[in-house]
């Protein structure tokens, strides 16, 4: 790691949040600080166009691998093009609407290659993408929670809450969450990736339904924690409703920490102004061993995203300026 | 025509015949006898995926222009791939049921591009197709035909029967087709291309639904009348039910020049084995002042079908040996 030569690294996510630190690791990518980038994406999703497809056919659900693929599209007019292709959603009133057209050529990729890799490979070739998309399971999984107080007049009831999207828009207080099944056949390359990388990011994103999803599939656990790759946190710029209201940052690392105790974190990376108590999360971070990076990384329009270019370069000054963990 | 250098092929059809001429023809830009193959394609289905999506969307059917580009895929591992998953249809049991990938893409391409033309070559380039494949007509066509005996009753009577699919499979007499709306607007670029060409094919297929329709597009009519191009017909291997029954090889003929009484034929091109009276078509074919062209050109499976070989064989001896009308 932290070598003289170009690094690989590994993202993990799903949807938006991947999307976001995939459109800013491509840019290390394009000046050489990275020669190898892969994202590694759950596939619990069940609502939407993925839902449906899912639902029709048994196949993962691909519209998160869409995203990721379509963020990682090649830096010219070719590349652009095809990305804004396979984004493109149908409109009009008919059985085609709100369907999206990668999410249809990954499944007829999938249909016909049986093998969801290597089709995704293609997806990735013809999008001249700056890295490889895999899926974190071969299977499609479902997400179940525990949650307090959904019912309005039983605060202390816990019930159980099934699907992605009810899990990701719950009214209650999550209390735990698990995959169904709940040890999914891992993508063995995205195993491989994390090993083998020397750096690994996680995060942004739905905390319970796109981050933490990763920690719950046994063997890429298991890689994220015996990896010499230094592991960046990226923390969300406010709290979720649904998923995560009135969570601190650090409230969010303890919930990583349930999931994964051994988890061995190099630095965690927040928005300098979305963090309210910067001493408590320094102590929390301090505490894990880790370093803090806080950096100006969130957009400036009100939208509650990360800016690509802000946050490009706080993973330059992450990658390319400290001695990860392990060397 | 007949140069020294490479030579400008059009090919005008739809379907199944079509997709054999074109499977021909690439063999003619392979060989570099021709530098430069377009493809015409007819735009009046209302069957199938098609229908479904041209109903839904109000788009050009784009199912033969899939099929057209899928002909001309570039002759390696990328362009067969791309041929193979623009030709998959999805199976199972839901809404995407009997869709094919390629229709959809074209459909996500119009929808984004809103420039028929220029989605169908972004299409083209996936495929690292061998020419370029444009529409008859930039707006959806319906068939019409008067049918004489559709009625098991009354034999004599004659009825309209509206769609491509409908005047394909009845089981009456056609009298006559028409377009509606009858004077559709044509694709510019096709009718460029055919007064351009140094050759242009018409037929084989359907004869009513995908070949004579080229002829009802007024300008592409006049166009196929004022181009120095030599006309090469291909004529069908035997009678198709519904359309064309009992239908001798000279009657095809005949049927063109009802819709186009001054085209000139350049070589009339006919399977050796499927014509059972030469001496009938001879005189036909010569009395109009075009060469009679017979040849092995049928596939030995049985299937009625062309053989891509043979046919390419034989476009080679009319193209590459005898000079045009027009020079």
């Amino acid at each position: 790691m932290a070598r003289d030569t170009a690094q690989s690294a590994v993202a993990l996510g799903g949807g938006h949040g991947l999307f976001a630190s995939l459109s800013a690791l491509r840019h290390l990518v394009a000046d050489l600080t990275l020669d190898e980038l892969t994202a590694v994406v759950t596939v619990a999703d069940n609502g939407g166009s993925s839902g449906r497809l899912r639902g029709e056919f048994g196949v993962l659900p691909p519209g998160d691998l869409r995203m990721a693929l379509a963020a990682l599209c090649g830096d010219d007019e070719w590349g652009r093009t095809w990305a804004d292709v396979v984004q493109h959603r149908f409109d009009g009133e008919g059985e085609m609407r709100g369907h999206v057209v990668g999410n249809l050529l990954i499944v007829g990729l999938w249909e016909l290659m049986g093998d969801p890799v290597r089709a995704l490979d293609w997806v990735g070739r013809l999008l001249g993408a700056r890295g490889r998309v895999l899926p974190m399971a071969i299977t499609p999984i479902d997400m179940t929670a525990e949650v307090r107080g959904v019912e309005p007049g039983a605060p202390d009831e816990v019930t159980t809450v099934r699907g992605q999207v009810e899990v990701a828009t719950t009214t209650g207080e999550i209390v735990s969450v698990a995959l169904d099944p709940p040890g999914p056949q891992p993508c063995s390359e995205a195993v491989d990736a994390v090993m083998s990388a020397d750096w690994v990011v996680l995060g942004p994103g739905s905390w319970f339904t796109s981050v933490i999803p990763h920690l719950m599939v046994p063997e890429l656990r298991q890689a994220l924690v015996d990896t010499s790759a230094g592991l960046v946190v990226v923390l969300n710029l406010a709290p979720q409703e649904g998923e995560t209201p009135g969570y601190e940052p650090e409230d969010l690392l303890a919930a990583l920490f349930e999931h994964a105790p051994d988890l061995k974190i190099h630095t965690v990376l927040a928005d300098v102004r979305s963090v309210t108590r910067p001493e408590a999360l320094e102590q929390a971070v301090g505490s894990m061993g880790a370093e803090l990076c806080l950096a100006d990384i969130a957009a400036e329009d009100g939208s509650v995203r990360h800016d690509h270019d802000k946050l490009a370069a706080a993973f330059e000054t992450i990658m390319g300026g400290i001695t990860a963990r392990g060397d």
